[in-house]
Formats: structure tokens, sequence, C-alpha cells
């Protein structure tokens, strides 16, 4: 499975941010074709400064399916949403690796 | 679910630290109880530096088991043994919010 992650910087008004994320901003990008699973998580920080206010994570078959996700018209119309969001994002992505259990 | 992160910062020596992680860090923290699932993302940025170099996360039932878990004497051992990976890590943990697909 391959995963892209974008983690959202804490945003200067957070009820704002997340009613316009979940009801403006992910409807752009839940329909592209390949997305297996999104998840969202709101992170605590355990120790330490609260620097991530929401984690999305996007599912793929793998990386190709991925590349062809971001080249989507439905990726293209949320990275062009994403200002509104009003707060800085990283991305990142790579394979998950599950690691067995005893 | 209720998911732990644990990030970690890009490391002076990557192989020293992944051979490390792998076969002696996470050892200590598999066996541990009311862990689902771990998995082990090595991230590339999409645009921007890479300040991450691996994503660990831990999956739970819910807040409480987390909270066990955390606790535990296989995550103590852990934590004592963080200091031998010599980079910086972040953690943070939620409930993970699986958003419905059309």
């Amino acid at each position: 499975m391959y995963r892209l992650t974008i983690q959202y910087s804490v945003p200067t008004d957070p009820e704002t941010f997340d009613s316009y994320y979940l009801d403006k901003h992910l409807p752009l990008v839940t329909p592209m074709e390949g997305l297996r699973k999104l998840t969202v998580t709101r992170p605590r920080p355990l120790g330490g400064e609260k620097t991530v206010h929401l984690v999305c994570e996007l599912d793929f078959d793998d990386a190709e399916a991925m590349k062809a996700g971001l080249a989507s018209p439905e990726m293209q119309a949320a990275a062009a949403d994403g200002v509104n969001l009003a707060t800085p994002a990283i991305l990142f992505a790579g394979e998950v690796e599950v690691i067995d259990l005893p």
C-alpha cells in the first residue's frame, strides 16, 4: 500500500478550518479514481508543543496509482482549493510496510 | 481506531538508524498487549525539504488501550532505548476517522 500524508499546521481559526475542510475540501478529493481509503486524524501531542492540527492520509494500491491520483482533475481541484485552508501543510508519500506482530 | 504516530527526523546516519530500528528497537514494542497493527513508512517529501525520515504508526482499539500500551513494560523499554536512535522524534496520537468514499 502506498500512502500520501498531508499534515496541516495549527490554523488561526481551527473551527473554521475543520468545517471548511470536511464540508468543502475533502469532497473534492474523495471521488478520485484509485483512492482506496481516506482517513483524518486530529492528533494531540504527547510531550512537546502542538504543531500539527490535522493529518489526512490517502491510501493507494501502489506508487503508480498515487501518481495517477496526483495528476487527476480531483487532486488538481483540491490543490487549487488549498489556499482556502489558510494554513501551511507538508506532504509526503511512501510505501507502508506492515510489521509482523508476534 | 486510535493511532499513536512517531515521526523521526532525518538521522545523521540513516542506514545505521534503519538497521537498529528494525532489528533492535521495534522488537521491544511488538509484543505489547493491545497493539493491533504496526506500520513503518519511509516518506519522501512532495515539494519542500525532507525533514521526516521514518513514520511509525501503532494502532489500538481505542484511547484506553493506547494508554495501557504507553504504560506497558514494552513501551517503557522502547522509550528508554529511544536515546540509541540518536535523532529527534515527535509523537502524537488521536482517533482515526475513516472518511466515506463515494
